[in-house]
This record gives C-alpha cells, sequence and structure tokens, in this order.
C-alpha cells in the first residue's frame, strides 16, 4: 500500500535501534556539555535565502524548500547546524564573552542522498569554540571530536589532519605563484597529480603530492620540505595537536587535501572510526563572518553518528521485569528507581513476553 | 539586518533554555521508559497524502508542504508524531505481540501558531499503548502521563477527564436520538447550552451540561444521572483511573466535553499544570485502522513541555571549574568522570568567568 511507503530516504527508525539513536545522541552531547559547551537550538527551518547565504556554494543547491504561507517566503529544511550556529554566535551572542563555546545536536535533512549514505534526514552532533583558532583551542576541538565518538560508541577512531589553505600561505611566500597558478597547483594536488605538477612547472610543490602518510612520517616530511620555516607556526601547531591525541586516537596528516575543506582556514580534519566505510566526522578551523564585516576566528567539529548503529557491539538488553496482575505498586515504584524497567499485566492474556524476570512479592525473580 | 531573522514562530533557543529543553525531554522520555515503552523515530517528513490520510481533518490544513525533487512529490513536515505512530503500529509493527508500547520525542512544526502557543516549531512527547483501550490501560496511561510531565519538571498537575462518545452511546441506548438529533445534542452539550438543549426538547441530555467538575462530585452526579445503569462500566473505569491519580493530581471530570476529541473514542483527557495557560497535553483512547480494514483499540498521550522552560524553578547553575594554563589534564579527567564541568583557559586572556571554581593542583577551589 502506497499509503504506508516513505519517501526515499526518509525513514522510520525502529525498536531497539530509536532508543540506541537517542543514547548515543545524549552520551556525545553529555561528552561535549562536560568541557564547558552550552547547547544551542535553531530551528529546523530558516528563510532560504538566509541559509544560502551562509552555506557553501554546492550546499546551496542541496536544499529542500518549504513554502510558508505564513511570511509568503520560502523556506529550507536546514542541511547543517553549523551554519545556524555561526549565525547565532554573529548575532544573538556576539555579546556572550570570548572563547565561545557552543554545542549542538539535531536533525538535518538533504535534498539528496549519496551512496555511502543512503539517508536524506541525519543526526548532526557537534562543538564550536568561537573566538579562537589558535593551536590550544584547535587541540581542544580535535580531542572533543574524538572525545565525543568514542562517548557514541565509535572504537579505532582515526583523525586525518589537513592544512586546507597551504597551497595560498606558500604562494604568497616562499613559492610565489599568481592567482590563476596557485588555483592550478591546488587541482593538481587535489587530484595528486605528481606528473602534471612536473609538466606545469610547479615541482617546488611536488613533495606535498606525496606528503599523506601517518603523523609522524608525514610532519617529517612535511618540515623538511619547508626548508624556509614559513609553516614553522603551522608545523607545531600539528604537532601539539597531534600530541593531545595520543593514545585516544590514530593520527594521520594529508597537508595538502582540500576536498570539502573549501571554507576552512588553516586546519581541517576529518574522523574515521572501525567498521565504518567513509568519514564519520570532520571539522576545523574557520571564519566567522559578523554583521559589521568583521571575520571573528572559530574552530569547530561535526558528527554524524548515525552508522554506528549498525556497529555498536549489541549491547545488553535492558532487564525488563513483569509486573503481574495485583503486583505491589510500590515494589514496582522502587525497582524502576534503581533503574528496571517495568511491563506491567492489564489483564491475564498478558504475556511476560519479552521480559527477563517477574516481580514476585517486593523482589524481581529471574524468568526461566 | 533580515539575514538574520527567522521565520514567525520558528526561533533560536539559547544557553541555558536549550540545555533545560533537552533536559526535560530526556527526563520526561526516561519515564516513559521505565515502563517499558520502546522508543520510535519517525521521520520529520513524508508523502502530504499519507499525513493528511491519518490525520484529523483540521490538521490537514494546517500542514507546511515541502517540494521534493527526487520523489516529484508533495511532502509534509509532521505537524503531529502520533499519526506516525499509528502507522508504524499498523504497518512495520503490525507483527508484534500485544499490547505493544511505544514512546516518541522530537519536533513537530505546525503551518501556524496560535495566540496560545506562538510558536510553529515544538516538541512533542508521548506514549501509546496499542491493542488495549480497557480501564487498566488508560489507568496506566493517564498515569504515565503525569509521571512523564512531573518528570518534565511540572507541579500541580491536573487531569480533566471526559467520555468523547458518550452522547453517541446514550443515543444508541437509554437517551434514542436519530443521528442529525444526536448531532444537534453533542452541539448544544459542547457549547453548555442548557436553554437550548430544553428547547430542543433533549431535557433528558440536561443534566450532563452541568456534571462538570472535582471528579468525586462529579461521578456522583454522572452515576446519579445513570439510572439505566447504561453507562456503568465507564464509571467504574473512570473511578479505576482516578483511583491511580489519587496523591499524584488533581482530577476532575467533564463527562459531555468533547472538544479537541473528535478522534477519540470512550474517554478522553486533557493535561494541565500550576503557571501554565491551557492545557500542556492530551490523550485518551482511538482506533488504530489497519490496511485489511480491521480497527484495533489504543490508549495514549501526547505532552508539549516547551512552556515548562518558563515556569521550572530555576535549577542551579551547573558548578563550572576553570583550568587554567599548565593544568593536569588527568585530575580534569576525574573530576569530569564526577559530573564537573570543565571550562579549559587557552592562552593567557582566557577568563575564569563563569566558573564557580579553579583547579589548583588536583582539587576544585571555590573562586571568590
Amino acid at each position: 500500500m502506497t499509503s504506508s511507503l516513505l519517501p526515499e530516504g526518509l525513514r522510520d527508525r525502529l525498536p531497539p535501534q530509536a532508543d540506541a539513536a537517542a543514547a548515543i545522541l545524549r552520551a556525545a552531547l553529555d561528552a561535549i556539555r562536560a568541557h564547558g559547551y552550552e547547547r544551542v537550538a535553531p530551528p529546523l527551518a530558516e528563510y532560504e535565502e538566509s541559509l544560502v547565504g551562509r552555506l557553501k556554494a554546492g550546499a546551496a543547491r542541496d536544499l529542500l524548500r518549504v513554502a510558508d504561507p505564513l511570511s509568503q517566503r520560502t523556506l529550507a529544511l536546514r542541511p547543517d547546524i553549523t551554519t545556524q550556529v555561526g549565525r547565532i554566535a554573529a548575532t544573538r551572542l556576539a555579546h556572550r564573552p570570548r572563547p565561545l563555546r557552543l554545542s549542538y545536536g539535531g536533525p538535518v535533512v538533504k535534498l539528496r542522498a549519496t551512496q555511502l549514505r543512503p539517508e536524506r534526514e541525519m543526526t548532526q552532533i557537534g562543538a564550536e569554540l568561537i573566538g579562537r583558532d589558535t593551536a590550544p583551542a584547535c587541540a581542544e576541538i580535535v580531542a572533543l571530536a574524538v572525545e565525543a565518538l568514542a562517548a557514541a560508541g565509535a572504537t579505532g577512531i582515526t583523525v586525518d589532519l589537513t592544512l586546507p589553505n597551504l597551497v595560498d600561505t606558500l604562494a604568497a611566500g616562499p613559492l610565489p605563484l599568481g592567482p590563476r597558478e596557485a588555483a592550478q597547483v591546488r587541482a593538481l594536488l587535489d587530484a595528486k597529480d605528481a606528473g602534471g605538477l612536473a609538466a606545469f612547472g610547479a615541482t617546488a610543490y611536488l613533495p606535498l603530492a606525496e606528503a599523506a602518510g601517518p603523523f609522524a612520517e608525514a610532519i617529517a616530511r612535511l618540515r623538511a620540505f619547508d626548508a624556509t620555516g614559513a609553516l614553522a607556526s603551522r608545523i607545531a601547531a600539528l604537532e601539539a595537536i597531534a600530541a593531545r591525541l595520543e593514545g585516544i586516537a590514530r593520527v594521520t596528516l594529508d597537508p595538502a587535501e582540500r576536498h570539502g575543506f573549501e571554507y576552512q582556514s588553516w586546519l581541517g580534519f576529518s574522523l574515521f572510526a572501525d567498521g565504518l566505510t567513509g568519514e564519520v566526522g570532520r571539522g576545523g578551523s574557520y571564519a566567522i563572518l559578523h554583521e559589521e564585516g568583521r571575520e571573528e576566528p572559530a574552530v569547530g567539529f561535526s558528527i554524524y553518528p548515525d552508522p554506528l548503529l549498525d556497529t555498536r557491539a549489541d549491547e545488553q538488553p535492558p532487564r525488563r521485569l513483569f509486573l503481574p496482575l495485583g503486583h505491589d505498586p510500590a515494589a514496582a515504584n522502587r525497582l524502576r528507581a534503581e533503574g528496571w524497567i517495568t511491563v506491567a499485566a492489564l489483564d491475564r492474556d498478558c504475556a511476560p513476553a519479552g521480559c527477563t524476570h517477574v516481580l514476585e512479592g517486593k523482589e524481581a525473580t529471574r524468568i526461566g
């Protein structure tokens, strides 16, 4: 029956997955909250032009539009919460002291699914540290992303660090390039096209095409490449970040990787975890544009934890206590307060199906 | 600047309200979960025709529509989660044993705000008990609604019970009326128009216009009215429900009230709390329509807890621990695990603003 079919990419989450999804959201946000990040909750929809103005060019094409007879304008469902948090930081919370630590968690909706992620509605959780993009700020955010992911149940977490505006920095400094040449070099590096770089005469940039790898080796190669010391502060910052991640995540470095980091400044990072195809989150440093034209540094991350639902080790199903007809309600109250889930019989046809225990007198007794 | 304005009825929730809203959602859903209700999470949007087919006539006009280029059909944002849960119970969970206990919590979006509730996006939380609408089932749901509301921070809770199909029951039994006359009597009772009832010659129904009041008195009047005993089982069920609420809520009875209960069967109820204008939730018994045409009894409730944000006694702001530069990270970890919220200094400009304590050595010391 078509009446029971849902649109492509939108689906019901059933038991026990819906409870597990709620537990993941809760655990990740609790981890973030413990580091002083305060929650903000922007609306599910905004004026389309307001969202578009703050979104990446590609993302603007991906909006699901809502006709709003009340405002007689077009709204759009948010495909991303980060942009909304930036708006809040630049307007209603512009007066709050910096650094400002904000967190968020909730659904986002995209026009199109991808092969990797067939869902169009997904949970986005994240944190933004506003007013700083220094090494300590970035180290806090990257470590917090790992901690939030681990709290959500991810294991074997890898952080891939990158320097999104590396070519621009070098082109304006020790390895001069005009804007057009810089664009070409960026494209060739994005394609990891060493031959193309050589043919283009940008041999000075060649080492970057092969600099990626485990952090220790990759940072050594980057330092060797940086004969002039133009990257010294970035290298030191990357080392501070990697040191912070010791023991909690594997770290790799791909200094010239820019894909998806077009709007990040000096730092970008992708998050991976065991059992998941593709990245489970990302983040980096960026600038928040204030209405008077001022740019404010910031760093943040987002994770998309829904795929973790399929990889988390099956948790122990909760102990469920059957309450037979005529049970002692005070005993049931006490046991619920102790963390039991109770299922009350309503009539003689109610069986203790799915229950592990039954209330006998004042105590829970295992069934079977 | 218009770019920072949000559409009417859609707003940002800022600190500390966003954290409080999350805490309310969590507390209410935890209370519901403890009684064996399993979470379901339907999508934010569905095909318009699928939502409309299961919505009350009035609600269908109140949909915010979404153009979906992918399906080339019109979607609508859900104005209500109950209807989605009914769909799930009738389809993907049709095979699960009854009684089936389901819960839900999340945002709903309406086309129009009301004077009482200026928000168009609001949180809806609820539980549905599917497969029963008996007195024990209804008593469990009404008591659970009160418990969930109390967990959300409501005080002085009142439950107003009603018998939505009372006139139909009487008209088909001891006080015969044709369908047209019954409709007229319902309308006159809805208006509490005693004069109109008398003029219409429906004097037998007159006592119902004045039967409302505190439960003990109102149920006595209803029993006196029910000379034939046609309502005996309903009266007994109402008494079982009221007994279950003793000590946790005030109970009133307005047996002929039908407003907003057009789709409820024998029982409806509204929930009120101190400090809130208008109802904060409602529920009742109803029928779920299965695709083969079978109707299944069910009972459930929804609460809309957002207004509680403004009435909850200001909670103690959380203790926040400032971590100075060079602090002991292991001590900070331990204190977070004990429930502290920490705020780390990133540089010398970071002040312990908003913090109640500072980490000195391995211990938290109160500031000031």
